[in-house]
């Protein structure tokens, strides 16, 4: 199967990464194409971001339907555009945030985002009260490093999750840890050694997810939220 | 004070509708400033409509606050951009489904929202969860119009409205009906006197919602969820 | 437009307060009355004080009505009697606590309310369950004064304020403070200045919701839950 | 042990009813006394006769617990006044409504309550809402009858229930009927009988609560919400 | 009236402990059989032990009812086999802690479950979600006790309550503090005098609720969630 | 990888038919044993059955684990004993009902479940419940047939699964059909073709998850919920 892979950001050195992490665990028979849009903001760090990246992760969409591939992944831990992404394609759109909120559901009692900045903690609670996944969500610790901090110095990165992840755990109750940014993708395995719960890699969900989703033959409903969008004049 | 209104679709027709309507209710020192985005589409009826209308009018918030504006109001009943449009905005900005959600669930036990296409109910549920109203929420009865149509032929609108909101006062127990959307500006007296309950013409109800946040000296909190974006690249 | 603001308890120094701070921030063209029962406690602090409060305002809701005041405004933050009130007015019951929660939604993720004693944070938590806003509520902080205490030591009770609210913001994610009694109207702006959030004195709040509520030439429906109380022999 | 029963409307009549209903039930080694306010409404059909029942039997609960009886039931199935009555009362206080909507979710997956009036629907919503029950309530099927319609005609009023609640059991899903309503104390067994479904009358389930309650030596908390209010001038 | 209570763990001496118990509260004319099942883990501190002690209780309900009981008590705090045993039962089966938790919800604002060891603190969580009582819960500490060293030290496990309740009823907000373990039943006398809030046994509570229900001739429904199940081929 | 599917009731043609579901999709690398307990109901209608199939498939859950297996499936939509199936597991251990609620919540606003019996609609409202899913749930429309009708008759089951499925989403507002119950696997993709909405076979999507489980090397947590039991005696 192929699978199209968006980075909503626009930073080619994050949409690399993601790359090479995903291409480590996709399966012999998937064949991947990673991208990001030329336009929009480099990280993804408030809704004013996420209301640039979706603009511009659209026509990507559009495109991975015209050309044929069998599902999208949106590659940002905030799903970006998610709703019309999956309104204008055919194929299923999986966003990591939402799939990784239900693969966590299964695994644990409750799980922890970690995030970067704590400007983002409302929307990380936002988020889990849209996604119907409230009852799982035990809180949202700060790293309080930006994406761009995090990707420079990813042993600080580590060892921030790791200190806000016990607490997590001793606190609030946590039994598994999201790591909520994909500029972190592939240190989740480290991380499970250290604490002992489960770590979930959101990419890395999303391509086993996506990866389920076509064999299964499985798309959207397009009876109601996410039919087509009426076909319209756009100035 | 100095209110700009933003009607999202780029319909010069319908954006002179909201205009006439907000001219006649407000106050003598209220001045207005009622404009809409060069691009996007013409009217907004579906997530990807919003995500475009999102796009175009971020600058259009930025301009009012350059401009010395006292608030803005979004005129398009989905609230497009909204979170965004408060982040990089120091005036209020008041989305008028949001403020009017908020009035209706002083002003009666549940509500009913008109809403245009069926495919736009899943919509309303999920702006009312994600705005933390659902307890007042009774149902979302589709007219089956598009907006163009309600647009071509309001006393059709009107009939239709008062036939699916007598189902929602007589089946859901809707005590407030909501007129979701802002083509509709202007109707709603009409329609309280066939129904005996309250209606409510959503950019109305933003307007004395400005005019009070102004008066009051109110805008967002800058101490989180809406706090200013990371400045940043943006390619 | 003529508005009739009760104060539930029965001090006329809290009454006076009351007045002194709605006067300077009405409209030039609003006129209010401000009153308080004859009878009743003199502070409001139990379940019992608001039934008692609730008896004695009721007629003073009826005489409002009866001489063609354009609203009623209830200013005591936990609101005792607003359901009757609403049901035997025709013209709108504003309550302080109800008008202030659903502004207080619209500024920020989460709002705290400050609150005199500790007994009464449950009732917080209940009031925010019943008027359907606990998505959006924090925490509430019990200064551990007493309504006169704070009455008599206004200084005292800002900087408690201060601090309990500065704890609600660091641990409890509030971003917007309410200060959850009548008697502390007016120093809504110097905490402001302290702490970086918003801080809403409800009085204040319910006045401009009440002006529009009045221009919008709105009233709580009559459809169902405020409908007119069926006449009957009362002993 | 000695229980003192408070019909909180006025009706001698309704008072004696209940009387009657439950001295057929009480243990052997229960004494009950039961009364009615001199003042307040004849029936309870609307927040402001609950208003004014709730001043009127709080001197009722006074004097319960200066008398030294063990436990004071309320019996109206709104529970007016109930956390008031709370606060000041050493004994325990059981409401009605409270005590049977926990009994019923006990004894099926969901309880429909009758109701006499379409307008007290929306109590009814609430009142299962501030009590917590929502999970179990499926509707409050109205029977469009006053209480003093009840009265006059018991074999309507018990048509129209068994009427009503065979759509709740069919429709709604309910396996538990409450009735909502004090007056209809003693037809509990006949409805049962018709429906096949389990049929509570609130006084008889609150009187065994109450002994249940007595023998265990239990009170309210009196450790917050229940805490005794504080001494203050009553004007 | 004849009661029949199950230990649902293999424990002797846990049974005995609990008929101790109930022997002193039950009323004159309550005769208790008290016993256990012969198979099983000797206490229950997983869902593995539940799963195992549901599957031998459910012959000893059938007994019950076979020989003309008029109630059976399930005396283990996680209500092992309530569903199913309610299903096969025609008379009342009442768990100690669904009943529990409903008397717990009529007498404070919130409770706290003490529970043994913290693996067990998700359990709390699932059941008062499943009672659909999760908003009377303020909080589940944990001794970090085994049943067997509880049964073994109670002054200890006594200590340790104290120490683990306050932090309940000082942090959490917790009014009423349930002993969430049948092997604790009997000391909630000296614990209340010590917290000076609201403490249960729920043994002993689920008695009295039982009393409650045979005098008032209630069963479970078997209109829906506890009707009889089919009859089927067992292998 | 090696997967042990466990069909949790007794019938030898049901776990026949679901092995041949399963190994029509599964991945070519992908190993199945698929078998069911010896003793236990022939098929799982009630909370009885659920309890009795629980007790026996725990014995193959360890034998799984023993033998090296790399996931267990539990194919029975009740998810009996999945629990304690995961806590005494080191593999993750996948309901296909748990499973199928998280896959539909991705595909669709609201999905509905078929199950065969009227009496099981209220256990489809608590596993929603319990498994935190609620925001998604339109329905659960009953069929009004066993699983041994099913079984026994396809075409009347998928017809009468057409007529109570095309109810659910014109009334329900369902966009995603699962079918509830293990027996009908295979059929999914006529019904889906006939409808128009996304139909889920809940085998069918367990497998394809578990193989992304398994692909990912995740487990369920082992730091709290699913933490292996306490050693003890058992009788």
């Amino acid at each position: 199967m192929r699978i199209f892979v968006i980075n909503p950001n626009s930073s080619v050195h994050v949409t690399d990464h993601v790359r090479e992490t995903l291409e480590k665990i996709k399966r012999p028979d998937t064949e991947l194409f990673v991208t990001c849009p030329e336009h929009g903001p480099i990280s993804i760090e408030s809704a004013y971001d996420e209301a640039l990246a979706a603009y511009h992760i659209l026509p990507l969409v559009q495109k991975a339907n015209d050309e044929g591939y069998d599902a999208v992944i949106l590659a940002c831990f905030s799903d970006p555009g998610l709703d019309a992404a999956k309104e204008i394609s055919k194929i299923p759109v999986i966003g990591i945030e939402e799939s990784t909120l239900h693969m966590a559901a299964m695994l644990g009692h409750k799980f922890s985002i970690m995030t970067g900045m704590r400007r983002r903690i409302p929307t990380r609670d936002c988020h889990c009260r849209e996604r119907g996944v409230m009852d799982f969500y035990a809180s949202s610790p700060a790293l309080e490093m930006s994406v761009v901090e995090m990707d420079a110095d990813a042993a600080k990165a580590k060892a921030r999750i790791i200190e806000k992840a016990r607490v997590a755990v001793e606190k609030d109750g946590a039994e598994v840890i999201i790591l909520g940014c994909a500029g972190l993708a592939g240190y989740s395995e480290d991380i499970e050694k250290e604490l002992g719960v489960v770590v979930l890699d959101p990419s890395s969900v999303a391509l086993k997810v996506a990866e389920a989703m076509v064999d299964l033959g499985l798309h959207h409903s397009k009876a109601g939220r996410f039919s087509y969008p009426p076909k319209k004049e756009i100035k």
